[in-house]
């Protein structure tokens, strides 16, 4: 099998020491990977960066069109945009997709049965970076839907679903206020639906969305939405499945994708060989099925997973009774590595 | 003690059932009230209004200042606009306070300690209406956020707590990304906050709010927040108490007031005396407070929290094991009665 160029971006935190575990359990399954490294995050923003990102890294992504990218720390003060933003406009990145499943009993949550995938769309809604003060006291932002963009995502969501053999796809707008923006999105789910009579359809007002995916998750299969909606409820999915640890996500573009963890560079932690890489390792088995290497995908996910069930856990997830052993980054990344 | 004007609507669907229920209870409870009815909802969208209240209903609301409403249903199609909201905007309802509050073991929640109070802007956000298509395929939304208007409702949430007892005021706001709209929000909150030093005081990322919000809402106390935040956090915050069918609200303003159940008209159990009056009558609560009856209304609040404690349950809320009784509508609100 031929090499596969990626980017990978060790960032800012934890992000070293999990980027390095996961690296070495991709070694060790056999992913057939060549690593472009480049600089990203606080480094960048404090040598005078207002992205956290560099030309040469520009250039690294738009050549492998693959990044592996570890969470990063964007430094106090204004000014500074979110490299996460940045990223997903200038490469296109129009499908946000977080997987969000209980492992229980060997994590705890209080939703044994939930195995949800959120899909939202990532380059548009608020998050268009459009705002201004109007007057001394009155502040205005302007959310932007297209009716391409919205196509694009739905779309994704229901080939997303099909690949995967996936029942249901639901979708969350707020078109009862939102006549227009959101009611663009919601005409072309039930337009695009139509191509799937296969999926099972059903929308919900975001609010009562919210509620039930909050209260009752294992309902739920995959889920697209608008961008902020998407951002509150792909946090929510993460959280009640057990850990927000353990959430892995793709970004998805034409030509170029992003992986990475859910969870942020958790600053107080970094350093001690105490971070649990699941959600890059994830991410990073999100990316394998995407550049064509799905056996590798699987022996890794099923490492993994024999791992999280033998009770081999990192202080995050860890719980008297139920795991066997409590373990730092390492030796989490050397159980996996032993299970391949 | 003098009687105090209101006005009331019935509404559609289960509306006139738990008003009913809900009115006999005041009654009884000694509540001193002048009632003015007005026609609300269906039937006055299709005698051709685009906001479901005639002139006459406004007159009876400028008169009365304060509004008790049963839920209504909007009439399939397009053109017709939320008159919640078209409500919310004339009488100047700038906060909306829901209380979420688990009565567990006697109505089942997977979070039996929360008592929540979700207090949200109720005028600006992308509430205000300005939408337009920009292209054929191009839709934009405004979303407003004034600096007297998130002043308001912050003010109020402090004062509430601290009226109320409360320990801690909580603000959600995305202004990591909304620097403008949800940043002016974020710096009232610090600047008003310095004035009640009494009260703890923090600010969550509404992504990871929602998430803490939906998996240990016991953590939080007051949380004040803009509209559409609102929005969703109040009805995640509503189910994952125990039941909506229990959540009663209060829409604030300088001269008028209106309270309601924070749940809808629920067409298929309408005229069938299934429904549970609990979210309408927890608002007529509020009502009592507000208008200064608060003895009345503590008197109805106890009958109704020892009702429920004898397991004298509507179907909604019945389980066996714990429901002792399921009654209908009528019989629940006599069981209160029995209760005063
Ligand atoms: C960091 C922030 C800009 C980002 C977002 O809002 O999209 C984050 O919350 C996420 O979900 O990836
Ligand atoms: C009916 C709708 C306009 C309303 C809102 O979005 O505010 C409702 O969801 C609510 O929470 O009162």
């Amino acid at each position: 099998m031929s090499k596969t160029s990626i980017t990978v971006a060790y960032g800012d935190g934890i992000g070293p020491e999990i980027m390095d575990a996961t690296l070495k359990i991709l070694d060790a399954a056999g992913a057939q990977l060549d690593i472009e490294t480049i600089e990203i995050g606080e480094k960048v923003y404090l040598r005078g960066g207002t992205t956290g990102l560099e030309e040469s890294a520009w250039d690294s992504l738009r050549r492998t069109k693959v990044f592996l990218k570890a969470p990063i720390t964007t430094p106090q003060g204004g000014g500074y945009k979110s490299l996460n933003v940045t990223i997903r406009k200038a490469l296109g990145l129009y499908a946000n997709v977080r997987p969000a499943v209980a492992y229980y009993p060997f994590v705890e949550t209080k939703h044994p049965n939930m195995d949800v995938v959120i899909i939202r769309e990532n380059e548009e809604d608020l998050y268009a970076g459009i705002e201004h003060r109007q007057t001394e006291q009155v502040y205005q932002c302007l959310k932007l839907i297209t009716q391409p963009g919205s196509e694009k995502v739905i779309r994704y969501a229901f080939e997303y679903a099909r690949s995967y053999g996936r029942k249901k796809v639901t979708c969350f707008v707020k078109d009862n206020i939102m006549k227009l923006t959101d009611g663009i999105f919601h005409r072309m789910f039930d337009e695009i639906g139509k191509e799937y009579p296969d999926i099972e359809k059903e929308t919900w007002i975001v609010d009562i969305g919210a509620a039930k995916l909050a209260n009752s998750p294992e309902e739920f299969d995959v889920i697209v939405m608008p961008n902020l909606y998407g951002d509150i409820m792909s946090d929510i999915a993460a959280q009640i499945s057990g850990s927000v640890g353990l959430g892995g996500s793709a970004n998805i573009g034409d030509q170029c994708a992003m992986f990475e963890a859910v969870h942020g560079s958790a600053p107080p932690l970094a350093g001690k060989n105490l971070a649990n890489p699941s959600g890059l390792l994830l991410a990073a088995v999100m990316m394998l099925q995407h550049i064509g290497q799905p056996e590798v995908a699987a022996r890794v996910h099923n490492a993994w997973l024999k791992t999280i069930e033998d009770g081999i856990h990192t202080f995050d997830i860890y719980r008297e009774g139920i795991s066997k052993q409590q373990v730092g980054t390492k030796e989490f990344a050397e159980a996996v590595i032993d299970r391949l």
